[in-house]
C-alpha cells in the first residue's frame, strides 16, 4: 500500500491544524514564554475546590466514568433551571462541536459562520466536507444582518456564532440574538459558543428557548471555570436536539477526575465570581497598557482583549513574533482587517509587567 | 422546526448506546453494585507515581495541555523502540477509533469485523454511514481466515481486529497475525485493537511494522495501567498514516493531567508487572470459582474470563440479570453462540467471594 484508503473527503483536505499551541512555539524558539497571555486561559486557575476534588478521586483513575455524566448534568440543570435532558456534558466545546457538525454536516453541506472565527469550528466543518460560507466581521462584530442574508441565500444547514466573539471579544446582546434566530430559515440550525459568556454582562445571552430544536448553545469550564486543561464542556438545547448527540458522541469520553472537577467548580459560584472580577479588571489593564502607548482596544466581553495596533495585518504579525520570540504569548485574528490587532489575555501581574515593558520595545523592532 | 437537518445517515441511525454503564444500571435497579466485575477495570489501579502526578498537576489545570502530547508521546516511543512520528495520543482507544474511522469511513464503505466484537467500534461504523461485514466467531476466536475471506469478497477497506479478543478473552499469536496481514486485500487498512496486549503471553503482539502505511495498532492505559477514567490511549503506526490524524482529531481533546497520569504509569513498569501479576491470578481465581460449579471457561488472555455456562443465551442473560439484581455487575457476550457466557473481570479478594457466594444462588435460581 502505498497511500492508506482515506474518505473522498479526507483525502482532499489541505494539511492543517487548528491552532500550533504554546508548547510547540516554545519547542520550535527554544525560548520558554515568560508571559502566557495567548491561549484565553484563566490565570487564577479553578476553585480550590475542584483541584481538592481531583486530588480526591485521582485514586479511583482506574474506573470508567458514567457515560451518561448523570451527576454532572443534574447539577448543571439545576444550575440553569433546564430539565437534565436539556443537557450533553462532553470533552470542551471543541468536542460537542464536532459531534453537531458529524450530526448535521455532510459532504456540500452549507454552513455560515463568520470569517476569521473560530478555527476549532471550521476545521470540524471541513473534515465532514461541509462548505464553509464565511461572512466578514462589520465593525469587529460578526455581522448577523449578513449571516441571515447568507443562510438564506445559501440555503445554510448550520449557522455558527461565537458570542462573545473570539477572536475580536465583541457581543451581542439577547435582544440582538432572539431577531438573529428568527429571522433565521426556519429549517437552519443555529448553534452559539458561549464559551466566554459567563464573563459578559447580564443581558448577554438570551434565556434557554427549549421548545426551539433548531438552537444549541455551547457552556464551558474551560474559561471562567478555569479548567480549560480537564476539557469539559456542555451543550444546551430542546431534549429531542441533546438526545441526538449519543448517536455520535464518545459516550465514555469523560472520566471521573472531569466530572468530580466540574461538579466541584460549578458549586463554587463564589471563585466564579472571583474570576469575572479579576478579568474585567485585567481587561482594564490591557486597555490601559494601549493607552500608555496611544492604541485603542476593541471593547470586550470576554478574557482576552484586542489591542488595534492601527496598521496593516504584516505589522502585526511582525510585533507578535516579536513578543513570541521575546518569550511573550500572545495571539492574532487570522484575516484582515481584524488581523491589526493583537489579542492579549487576561494575565497575571507578572504577566502584564512584562507584557507593559516589552510591547513598546516590540513595537519599536518592527 | 420540527426535526433538525440531521445528515442523511443520522437521520437513518438506530437509537443505541454502545454500552449502558454500570451507574445508569444501578440508577435504575436501586441497588448498588457491591462487586464490580463487569467493566474489565483494574481494581488494582493506576500507579501510586499516576496518582501521585495527577494530584501534583490539578492545579495547573487551567492550562489547556500541549496539543502535540510532546512529553507523552516521546515516553512511548522511547518504550517502544519506534519514533515519535509513528505515535498519536488521543482520549482512549475509543477516541483514536472514532478518528480512524472518521479517516477511512463513507457512506457505504465496507467494513470487517468479528460478529459481535467491540461495540464502540461498530457504533462509530454505522454514525460514518458504514457497511458493516460481520464475520462469526470460530471456537470463540476471531476466524482469521473468514476474515480474510470477507475482506476479499466485500473489497473491505477497513478490517478491524481485537487482540486479545473482547469479549472472549481469546488470541492470535504474532505469527499468524502477520500471515493475516500479508493474506488481506493490499488496499486494506487493519486497525488492530490490543487493548488488553499487556496482559497476553509474549509473542502475541506482531513487532511495529512502520513500513506498512495499511496498520494501526492501538494501545491504551485503560487496562493494565489502571487509568481507564483518565482517557488516555494511542495509535502506532507507518508516520505518513499517523500523520492523517490530525486531520481529524480533537487537537486540545487531552489535558495536563492526562498527560501527567500517563507518563508517570508508563515510568513505573514494576506496577505494570504487578497489574499483569494480579490479573493472571485473577484469571486462575474465576476459573477456580467455576470450576467448583462445575462449568469450564474460555481461556483468556486478557483481565476478564468468559464462564462459560453450557446452555443459551437466554439461560446466561437470566443468569446475568439475576447477579446484577444482586448487586453483581458482570457483562455477557453479545450475540450467539458466545452469549451462553457470563464474562467476568478480574475483581478484588471481596469482590471474588461476593462471586463465589452469589453465583450458584444465582444459577439456581433461574
Amino acid at each position: 500500500m502505498d497511500t492508506p484508503p482515506f474518505t473522498r473527503v479526507v483525502a482532499a483536505l489541505p494539511t492543517s491544524v487548528p491552532f500550533v499551541g504554546p508548547d510547540q512555539i516554545e519547542r520550535e524558539s527554544g525560548v520558554p514564554f515568560r508571559a502566557r497571555l495567548g491561549a484565553n486561559e484563566n490565570v487564577l486557575g479553578p476553585s480550590p475546590r475542584a483541584i481538592a476534588a481531583i486530588g480526591a478521586v485521582a485514586g479511583e483513575a482506574w474506573k470508567y466514568g458514567d457515560p451518561l455524566a448523570y451527576d454532572l448534568r443534574a447539577a448543571l440543570a439545576e444550575h440553569h433551571g433546564v430539565p437534565i435532558e436539556a443537557i450533553v456534558a462532553g470533552q470542551g466545546i471543541d468536542g460537542l462541536l464536532g459531534n453537531a457538525v458529524r450530526l448535521f454536516v455532510e459532504p456540500g453541506t452549507p454552513v455560515v459562520m463568520a470569517q476569521g472565527g473560530y478555527p476549532t469550528f471550521s476545521f470540524h466543518v471541513r473534515a465532514s466536507g461541509g462548505r464553509l460560507v464565511e461572512v466578514p466581521y462589520r465593525d469587529d462584530h460578526a455581522d448577523l444582518e449578513a449571516m441571515v442574508a447568507a443562510a438564506h441565500a445559501e440555503n445554510a444547514r448550520l449557522v455558527y456564532l461565537t458570542n462573545p466573539d473570539n477572536p475580536m471579544g465583541t457581543r451581542w446582546d439577547a435582544t440582538a440574538l432572539t431577531t438573529f434566530r428568527t429571522a433565521l430559515p426556519a429549517d437552519t440550525m443555529l448553534l452559539i459558543d458561549e464559551a466566554y459568556i459567563e464573563f459578559a454582562p447580564a443581558g448577554t445571552a438570551p434565556p434557554f428557548a427549549l421548545d426551539d430544536p433548531g438552537v444549541l448553545r455551547f457552556r464551558t469550564f474551560s474559561k471562567a471555570y478555569g479548567l480549560a486543561g480537564l476539557r469539559v464542556g456542555y451543550a444546551v438545547g430542546a431534549p429531542s436536539t441533546i438526545a441526538a448527540f449519543d448517536l455520535v458522541r464518545e459516550h465514555f469520553g469523560m472520566g471521573r477526575l472531569q466530572h468530580a472537577g466540574a461538579i466541584a467548580a460549578l458549586a463554587d459560584q463564589e471563585h466564579l465570581q472571583a474570576a469575572i472580577d479579576f478579568t474585567a479588571a485585567g481587561r482594564e489593564r490591557i486597555a490601559s497598557i494601549a493607552d500608555s502607548l496611544g492604541l485603542d482596544v476593541v471593547p470586550s466581553s470576554a478574557n482576552f482583549v484586542c489591542i488595534d495596533l492601527g496598521r496593516d495585518g504584516a505589522f502585526a504579525r511582525a510585533v507578535c513574533a516579536e513578543l513570541n520570540r521575546r518569550g511573550v504569548f500572545v495571539r492574532m485574528p487570522w484575516i484582515a482587517p481584524q488581523d491589526r490587532c493583537l489579542r492579549v489575555s487576561v494575565g497575571d501581574a507578572e504577566a502584564f509587567a512584562i507584557l507593559e515593558r516589552d510591547l513598546p520595545i516590540a513595537l519599536a523592532a518592527v
